[in-house]
């Protein structure tokens, strides 16, 4: 999983790299070990994940050097100019405002330095067996996303969001996941363990949002650990975008 | 597109390969191309079709020595274990029994080779800007295609329809099309003249089965465009599976 989404991300040693929303530190780590040398700057909200970014770093990358930095994305402590390269990975599906954060990002790079942006597309889910059971409870994550502001359906939006926030040579890549019981560690790893985690996990929020019954979600999740097993199949697609600001 | 499909596929010179299903051989010219040497066998039931794929062929590559037949894939006049290499492209999606159809032809393979099977799935489209109506548009064919006995899903289900017709080591891998204004090429290649051209084919016919109205159907069309122009983005997957006869 760490290789789909970091494949062709290396920054230069020196050079000043911002993560931006580095949560409790997932990427951080692939940042630090993918770009040793590179001067590490990675910034969040959320105190609390912020703290258990800092430690796992701590702990598993002991000699990396990363600047941490709680803050908002809309009002951060740096100059205009100041970093040669930003990374933004699974942020903007949270922002009611994606574009704005985008434009407001722009500001902080160097003429000449890139933005890395990635983000999945839950419509890019494939099930096999199919069951519109299954379908409707990861419906209800996107609801409840929605809800909240953001666009668990923002992957396929990467290219005019970062041409309407003025960046300039964007290509963006579809970078999927297919997994069948011939992959059996993403049987675990990705659609166990990450995605059906994830959709499991709002269980309780989408009753409590009247978005699904009792009966409904358990049918729905029961559906989908079926594409987990033998003769079932999981498809995902995450989107990963590079983009300029012209010098 | 045709190196999306074709790539990793090139059969040795002298192995024996049979194409099931060339239709009008645009998949026959690849291979070709791309297996000098191979003793490419192209079998179609529409004789109209395969006189365009002799024609095609004899104009385009007037060295190649394809052998054709005209017969149907559940009476090929071929003896048992007689092919290296089977190529089935786009052709099970239209069957009401696949898997019947990938056990047959595995009596034509010599123990150790190899079947390719691609496949595209309607359910992996992503649309931007996202349309209930063009959705709706293309699942009138769907709908068409399965009341004539085919599945326009079939993608995600390669690995199963192999493993349940006794194949081996079967692998499969996702290959996206992303399409948006900075790949031209593909606008007009893929989401205009490949996906969108076939959605509009079924107009008359998903009006006759009265799946669609004429107005729907002009808003559904009308969205699909808008995909394909400055600020849209269209995102498609194909299937590609291989997988060996075991010696």
């Amino acid at each position: 999983m760490a290789a789909l989404l970091h494949e062709g991300t290396a920054y230069p040693a020196g050079s000043r790299v911002l993560e931006v929303g580095c949560g409790i530190g997932a990427q951080t780590a692939h940042l630090v070990a993918s770009s040793p040398g590179a001067r590490i700057v990675a910034v969040d909200v959320n105190e609390a994940s912020l703290g258990q970014a800092r430690a796992r770093l701590a702990a598993d990358s002991p000699d990396a050097e990363v600047e941490w930095h709680c803050a908002d994305l809309f009002d951060l402590p740096f100059s205009d100019a100041s970093f040669d390269h930003l990374f933004v990975c699974f942020v903007l599906e949270h922002l009611p405002d994606p574009q704005r954060a985008l434009l407001e990002l722009r500001r902080l790079l160097r003429p000449g330095g890139t933005v890395t942006a990635i983000e999945g597309d839950h419509g890019s889910v494939l099930l096999h067996p199919d069951s519109a059971h299954a379908r409707a409870a990861i419906d209800c994550q996107v609801q409840l996303q929605s809800l909240a502001g953001g666009d668990a359906h923002i992957g396929r939006r990467l290219q005019p969001l970062l041409a309407e926030a003025g960046y300039d040579g964007i290509t963006v890549q579809a970078r999927p996941v297919y997994v069948d019981q011939n992959r059996p560690e993403l049987v675990e790893g990705f659609t166990r363990n990450t995605f059906i985690a994830m959709i499991e996990s709002v269980g309780s929020d989408a009753l409590a949002a009247g978005l699904t019954t009792s009966a409904d979600w358990r049918r729905g999740v029961a559906d989908l650990h079926r594409v987990a097993e033998a003769g079932g199949t999981f498809h995902y697609t995450f989107f990963k975008a590079l983009a300029a600001k012209l010098p």
